[in-house]
């Protein structure tokens, strides 16, 4: 969590950290200056020193929300340096840097952060690496100090994702009800016009519904139908009528702009009725599902869990990621992935050889389970995104129904 | 535009570039992959050959649709380059990085693009460059090759600007609307209830508006009152009541999530009534802005205009960042800058010695002049968002009246 960034800094030996970019693009950036929208901005934290912040000076204010101490990009004027390097802006921005650091009594090991270009940052390091030998410029491989510290979330992190989860259940709510006030022809929902009820039209009822709470949705849904719920990532087809006895993934991860935080949760559902056989496969994921839940628990390592989904869908005979790593049907992704600023974060509850994760304290994971099979025009998922708390409890975020088949009314 | 792309490779001496990332953090990658949402994608492009996209295999059909051939990243099995390298997952990226690079025949000069940590890319481009000798790893200063292309706009990204410009118009309208619907006691705005008619209650209608449509905020908006309108970035407080009389500043940047284009508009006016001092400010503002407008032409340097408006306001006896670079009162900005996939992009209208852009058919740029006096109690600023079409004309998108008193009905 936040407050271990000091100590996580002494374990790298890291003399300071610089974290640059723009809190929109920089999940690690926005961590570090919760709530306030910043562009162009630089985070320096020197080891027993408060943190600074580099802000445009049109900035200052919302810079000032964080806390932190605000310095402004004045201070160092790009026009002079500009002039003093013949008008290369790419080494009066070396030199910026170089000599911010050296005004802060900056030396030895730093870790630089935020989100660039992966060239530019390339470039970029190495110049200031050269011409500043009094600092040794460090780069983290994965898990760097952000990725560690993002993984568990403290009380106030857990208090605004358990906010954005209850409102997300309640846009899943209204696009329940939308459905159920739908008439039926033939297979398919019609509207009150006799037009044809479509996921374009669930999608924008979400967007209202999501607009009215002030969440965003800043990687969109899915909702998709048949044979595209067979395809993990397909987001389904606007002009799709909603139909009668189909599997529809509704997987929806809106963020809370105020907060910045994620939720993820998804629910599989047939309306009107299910098929025999797929209501058969939608219990095998459910058992799964509930077996995963009453199992989980601190201190067991998140392999475990992606193995323990990997042996029963093995053993009904499904392929995995595991017994075919190429496979795109079956179970053919991995158990879930940790929840927070970013929708897809540490923890990973996956089976790479190199995840020796153990499920602690202040980890907020999704847990999904799904089979697909496109060619048999049907996939399926349920998804709820779990915490545990300071207390090691396991808390379900995603308090919301698991209901087969939504019945029209 | 897109289509530049091959001739800036090669004026570039590139024989591939290598674009990496998610589309939702990366407009570059965004640029190339029009209307996808990709996570971990990459996208291989080499001189006179098609581009191909790695993608994970559940984003296969999206990748698809954007035309490239598609290749899958199960091709590169992670486990196996896991355990070739000791579980060592950062040597597994770069073996895998090199390995397909090699496999599809890329050596010499290779540009690397798409974001990323700033520190990771570092410490992987150098390794990655450690280790493969035939290739030459290239990071770009700014402006890069996707700086450039992205620069000048093509007819089918100006109809998605004129779309979104359009659509941005109408929520305006909306706001505007919804002011005049309220009554007035005292000097504030109330509701039909009695209860005070806030900031917080346009920025609600503004998200309801938005979602209407099918807009997104990606970087929030700006609508702030009296003394916050002073200080540029100030994005207003939700629980202050709309005042007759103050300067409110609505500067709203919304993106079109299907096409990912922003478009930017500002207006500065007073409900009910401006007092005379402020009116003069306001009309000092119009009248430079619709003076540069009749100026601005394709070939003539971008730095002209912004000298063109502190001259201007400088005469007036303002202080601007050319007089004074750090002000915080007068015109204390540049005076517009390009908008696209991102809403702050090239080109850039500032006076900065190494400006050198010239304006040419394509361009998209807004052209926001303004006043700021917070601790008078007042900013203003009006911005368009301008382009020039293919034949050179100036085409404004934000076509909005500019009415500096907004009467209640």
């Amino acid at each position: 969590m936040r407050s271990d960034l000091p100590q996580l800094m002494i374990e790298r030996k890291l003399n300071a950290i610089v974290v640059q970019g723009n809190t929109d693009t920089s999940s690690d950036l926005a961590y570090i200056c919760p709530g306030a929208k910043l562009e162009g901005a630089l985070y320096l934290h020197r080891r027993q020193e408060e943190p600074i912040l580099f802000v445009n000076a049109i900035e200052r204010e919302v810079a000032a929300t964080t806390g932190h101490e605000v310095k402004l990009w004045t201070d160092y004027d790009l026009i002079d340096y500009l002039k003093a390097h013949d008008n290369d802006r790419f080494a009066a921005q070396v030199a910026i840097t170089g000599d911010l650091l050296r005004d802060h009594n900056v030396s030895g090991r730093v870790g630089f952060y935020g989100s660039g270009d992966r060239g530019y940052s390339y470039i970029f390091l190495k110049a200031l690496a050269e011409a500043n030998p009094q600092i040794v410029v460090v780069g983290e491989p994965e898990p760097n100090l952000f990725t560690v510290a993002r993984e568990t979330k403290d009380g106030f992190e857990l208090a605004a994702m358990k906010a954005v989860a209850k409102q997300t259940t309640e846009v899943i709510d209204a696009v329940i009800a939308f459905i159920q006030a739908q008439s039926v022809h033939s297979d398919g929902l019609i509207k009150e016009d006799g037009s044809p009820a479509t996921i374009g039209d669930v999608k924008a009822l979400v967007r209202m519904e999501l607009a009215r709470r002030n969440l965003e949705e800043a990687h969109g849904n899915i909702f998709s139908q048949g044979r595209d719920a067979g395809v993990p990532h397909n987001t389904g087809q606007l002009d799709m009528q909603l139909r009668l006895g189909q599997p529809i993934i509704f997987d929806i991860f809106p963020r809370d702009p105020k907060s910045g935080y994620f939720h993820d949760i998804t629910r599989t559902f047939f309306i009107g009725y299910v098929p025999d056989d797929l209501a058969i496969r939608w219990r095998q994921i459910k058992s799964i599902y509930d077996a995963l839940l009453a199992d989980m628990r601190v201190g067991e390592r998140c392999s475990y869990y992606q193995n323990m989904a990997c042996d029963y869908f093995e053993d009904l005979g499904y392929p995995s990621t595991r017994s075919d790593p190429k496979t795109q049907v079956g179970y053919s992704h991995s158990l879930g992935h940790g929840v927070g600023l970013d929708v897809h974060e540490q923890p990973l509850l996956n089976h790479h050889p190199d995840n020796d994760t153990i499920l602690q304290p202040g980890h907020v994971v999704s847990v999904e389970p799904g089979l697909y099979y496109p060619d048999e025009g049907w996939g399926m998922r349920i998804e709820d995104t779990v915490a545990f708390d300071a207390q090691g409890s396991l808390v379900n975020l995603s308090d919301y129904p698991y209901q087969m088949v939504t019945p029209l009314s």
